[in-house]
């Protein structure tokens, strides 16, 4: 990072990088105050914030690295910056700032034709160019598209729509084409603006600890880099290699339903039952009873059921979240101890989750979470033989909470998911697992990358809609790949069904088929498994899901690569074509296809009623049709027949796993 | 208005009141630049602003009268301001302003239990405390209610679905119950925020040249004084006495189902055809020819039909909008003229109105305006025989549009409705017909009451919804009325008819008896009148109908003692209950019911499937139901029986007009 200093102002260099360019006229930074309105039902979240005052800091002294930033040459500094680095990475590290600033906007030039990717995980729009992405962990919404009928439903149903940049999982980085990466330090509430052709403009609702940034010859490189700052996840477990996480929460009749997909000839690795802690019925459909332990009397003799499916090599894996229901077992042994966070009035804070209230565990106080840690996951679910779980929430910290430490929750909302990711890292390392025990996340924030060993893309509605279902999953893993994320998965076959939207075969049969290019493969019965197809209730569908399941498993030797690739150069498992293709303009554009590893281009179908479909097959290669060996001429879009169970898949000519992806399409292809 | 000095800031007080409160902590005025974009689709506005600079001006010298605003005592003044006027009325004028000041904003003090009405002619909530109103003329939608199906589906349409605070008719101007009103004089685009404790914000995209303080010691007083700054209609035309307006757009047809009006007993004033100059047929259904001038093939004969109606005593009116249609004859002689508005590549601008084009009338140009006033208002229309007319839209001015005066469209935009009515005025002047041809407007803003003799109300859907149906008429009235309108009326039955919302016969029955108690009665087939019920489509309901126009004209003889009212006092012929009672508390929430005149108390049905009403009566009188003639006592809420044509009104014991009231009792009570 080097500054150079002109009349007035100053321009300041990643490299050849212009990355901020200011003068009296045209500040780089503004700061202010303002008042935010914010109010919470159910992790859907009102935001509005009143911006009492915006000031250019328009005067900058520069001294060394240092640059103090003031509005006029004869006014107080308000912000002093420290540039450091060199050309490759540096940091604009805030050293001192005014203590009344609580709103920070800093303007970052931006080129016309200059794409930006990132922001955590985004489920609408891979590319962030021309709009503007609030980062604040919350639910994603229902539909999550103004214009859909669902989306009207949900939001009637106490706001619970949606928008595009809705998401579990925020993050305030983004890669710029102009192959460099930004990070903004903060956990406070920012947004990214992109909507301008000269410059971005970062707003957080406090002076950022430092703007870091990233220089690399190549797009590749960047996120490698990324990898290394945020991720470095352990390497999947061995046992998952077994074949796809079968999720069933009906009692103790998961285990007979279970077998309904052993003897279909699917590849299993572990039964998946979040209902092992019992449930209750809401209108929203039937819920987990959140206290997080085994149910005895809704799974009679778990602990032997899950010893003797251990030995026919299937894992048994469970679920936990952060929040403990005020009528279970563990909330008086957490509120007695004083692990849970309190109101302004010093009692318990009560969260309403849709027909119960939970108190919060308090992350902030180290007994609390070394309380979760053993008592909860240690003794509850690891002694008692859990090989994983879901670690669900961790977007639902209300910013009127009273915290242990003091800290102020507006600061720790987005904090939050991260250290849920931590009890649950700790809790395993406690135990010798790490890399044996699987959690997995959809709740995230900077830093998630390296406690969560595995996304989940959240609840996608059941259906095949732009913004809230099967292809928003490729957008999330590619989005989130970016930064640090190396695993992502979905639930198969979506999991939200409200207002009478009900999966149909045709969307389980393509979700199906588009995890088995995936790292890891696993079902769900959805918010309303009554109401909804399940793979166990058609023998054709179970068919089609255990030839998917096979067809992974197929796969794993080229996972292990990928796996190994992502400790050695953290390369997500899914990438945008660009990211290999990067001087092919064409593949900047593309969301819903994505390169599985270097060698495979997946193209899932999306929509509803598609019987062919047509890929965009990067130039410089070329590539082989998986199904029917045909080969293709990279550098144009390409029609392939696309029937259910064959997803349009190429790979590339020349990889070195030619072997093994011709012995899928000899060993699993129709014709 | 006077200033007191206080360490390092000032007080300003309108006679006790105190009106702003500075300290360098908390200064009065902020001040900056935006940055707007702004999309209009059919009168339909996307607005958003991007706040780039927004500065408290902490620093205030003072000298004599002249305040001057800085942003700390060694800057220089970007804003002096001189206070004006004495206790009872004054006026904060920016004498001198840094031009690059394109945002202002200023925090009038406020009291927590205050209450603040106005803001034009508002339709979803009189008081508006709690609350912020952009004040942009614009369409206000269809639904007008996030959580209505309606307003989903108008959304979808264009973004046509609006909200509370959408208008054809804003106005800056609020009155307090702190007993004082306040004007911003500016027509750039503003907001009133009212969502504090602790002071209300005024929002202005240009310094307002002053802003206009007036107190009195009650409420009745301010209104009369806001009427003289900005009203002074004419007084209704003497032929509207004599009956309802019936709007018929059934081409020659029109004729011959007036007479069904009059052979059931309607007292009618005027036919009203708005397709007189022809139509044309769209998706949102039958549209007028946008050139005005009689068809005479959709109206063979019509001047002697106008004559002959009018030996009968019943006038014709017609309808014009400040647009013209491509297709049409006066199109291509405004555009050889050079009266039409232009776009920045010198063509002529068109406005898409839905499936067609129209050209701008430009009003900045005299000769532009004198030639709509002669050539088509005066000879098209006046001369032609017409009485009346609707004076429709004047909301549609792009941002993008060139003017010939050169002035900024987006100062021009909220003045287009009162260069639109000034247009109007004049043409009627032009001919001596003041206060006998009579047009009536939707859109406005400030000194559009000036030059308007009537507002009718705009288009609401054909429903009782809360927030688009017959109740928001009440709102309309009331709110304008405080501003300076005395009349004020409404498309009997509703107009938009949209997604399968029809109206209903009770519908038409409610709207017809409420109209009854409002200074003039029209009806309107609607936008989609094959669709909808028309009054002449069945016995019951033509009778009905002629009964409330009998009602209307039986009192007459109350009617012209309000109108003469409104030329003295200003008082609107419709009025809040507060207006008269303001010391019961129980009125300033009222928005459903209003006074008419001083001794009418009128609560209309507003819901479907009642049958009897419940109204609040203001204590401190006896109120005698027109109905049953039955006497209550004030200060409390009553429930009276509301069959059809029995509206619940109440006379004030003790009327002058006592013995009229019993009458229309006497003859049209039905038990």
């Amino acid at each position: 990072m080097h500054i150079v200093d002109v009349d007035d102002g100053f321009d300041l260099y990643l490299g050849e990088r212009l990355i901020l360019r200011h003068r009296p006229d045209r500040p780089c930074i503004y700061v202010g105050r303002g008042e935010p309105r914010i109010a919470m039902y159910r992790g859907n979240f009102e935001i509005e914030d009143h911006v009492e005052e915006r000031v250019g800091l328009r005067h900058a002294a520069i001294a060394g690295r240092l640059i103090a930033f003031s509005t006029s040459p004869e006014a107080k500094p308000r912000l002093v910056a420290a540039i450091e680095g060199d050309a490759d990475a540096g940091a604009i590290v805030f050293v001192e700032a005014d203590a009344a600033i609580d709103r920070f906007w800093l303007r970052i030039e931006a080129e016309p034709f200059e794409r930006v990717y990132g922001g955590g995980e985004q489920m609408s729009y891979f590319d962030l160019s021309g709009r503007k992405f609030p980062l604040w962990t919350s639910e994603p919404g229902v539909g999550r598209d103004k214009k859909s009928e669902i989306t009207f439903q949900a939001d009637k149903m106490g706001g619970a729509g949606g928008d595009y940049w809705h998401t579990n999982y925020p993050q305030p980085t983004w890669l710029s084409t102009r192959r460099y990466a930004l990070h903004v330090e903060t956990t406070a509430y920012s947004a990214f603006d992109f909507r301008r052709r000269t410059f971005h403009e970062i707003e957080a609702w406090a002076v950022p600890s430092r703007i870091e940034l990233f220089g690399a010859p190549r797009l590749e490189t960047l996120v490698s880099r990324l990898f290394e700052r945020f991720g470095r996840q352990p390497p999947l477990p061995d046992w998952v290699m077994n074949g796809a996480i079968i999720g069933l929460k009906d009692g103790a009749n998961s285990f007979a339903r279970l077998e309904k997909y052993l003897e279909a000839g699917c590849a299993v690795s572990a039964l998946w039952c979040e209902d092992w802690v019992g449930i209750r019925d809401t209108s929203f459909g039937r819920r987990l009873f959140w206290d997080w332990r085994a149910n005895e009397s809704w799974y009679p003799g778990l602990a032997d059921a899950i010893a003797a499916l251990k030995d026919r090599g299937v894992r048994f894996m469970g679920y936990v979240n952060p929040y403990l229901a005020v009528d279970g077992t563990l909330f008086p042994e957490a509120e007695a101890a004083g692990h849970l966070a309190k109101n302004h009035a010093g009692e318990t804070y009560r969260v309403d989750f849709g027909e119960f209230d939970c108190g919060v565990v308090d992350f902030t106080s180290p007994g609390a979470c070394a309380w979760f840690e053993e008592r909860v996951i240690g003794q509850e679910m690891l002694d008692f033989g859990l090989s994983g779980w879901m670690a669900d929430f961790g977007e639902y910290l209300p910013v009127d909470v009273v915290l242990s430490d003091g800290s102020d929750p507006m600061l720790m909302h987005n904090a939050w998911p991260v250290l849920w990711a931590e009890v649950n890292a700790r809790a395993v390392e406690n135990r010798g697992m790490t890399g044996e025990a699987l959690f997995f996340m959809r709740a995230g924030f900077t830093g998630v990358q390296r406690h969560c060993p595995l996304l989940w893309a959240g609840d996608q509605s059941v259906d095949f809609s732009r913004h809230d279902g099967l292809v928003t999953v490729i957008c999330g893993a590619l989005s989130a790949g970016l930064v640090g994320n190396a695993y992502h998965h979905s639930d198969i076959g979506g999991y939200t069904s409200l207002f009478g939207n009900v999966r149909t075969a045709e969307l389980m049969i393509r979700w199906a088929e588009m995890a088995a290019f995936t790292p890891v493969m696993r079902t769900h019965e959805g918010n309303r498994p009554r109401e909804n197809i399940q793979f166990d209730e058609s023998p054709e569908l179970l068919a089609h899901f255990a030839r998917a399941t096979r067809i992974w498993k197929a796969l794993v030797p080229y996972l292990r690569t990928l796996v190994a690739e992502a400790g050695e150069t953290g390369l997500p498992c899914q990438r945008p074509l660009f990211l290999h293709y990067e001087d092919d303009a064409r593949t900047y554009d593309i969301q819903d296809a994505y390169l599985y590893g270097r060698d495979l281009l997946v193209a899932p179908v999306w929509r509803a009623g598609e019987r062919s479909w047509t890929a965009y097959l990067p130039a410089g290669e070329r590539w082989v049709h998986l199904w029917s060996g045909e080969t293709h001429e990279g550098g144009r879009d390409v029609e392939v027949s696309a029937p259910f169970g064959e997803p349009p898949v190429f790979w590339r000519e020349g990889s070195a796993h030619a072997e093994l992806f011709d012995g899928v399409r000899r060993e699993f292809a129709t014709h």
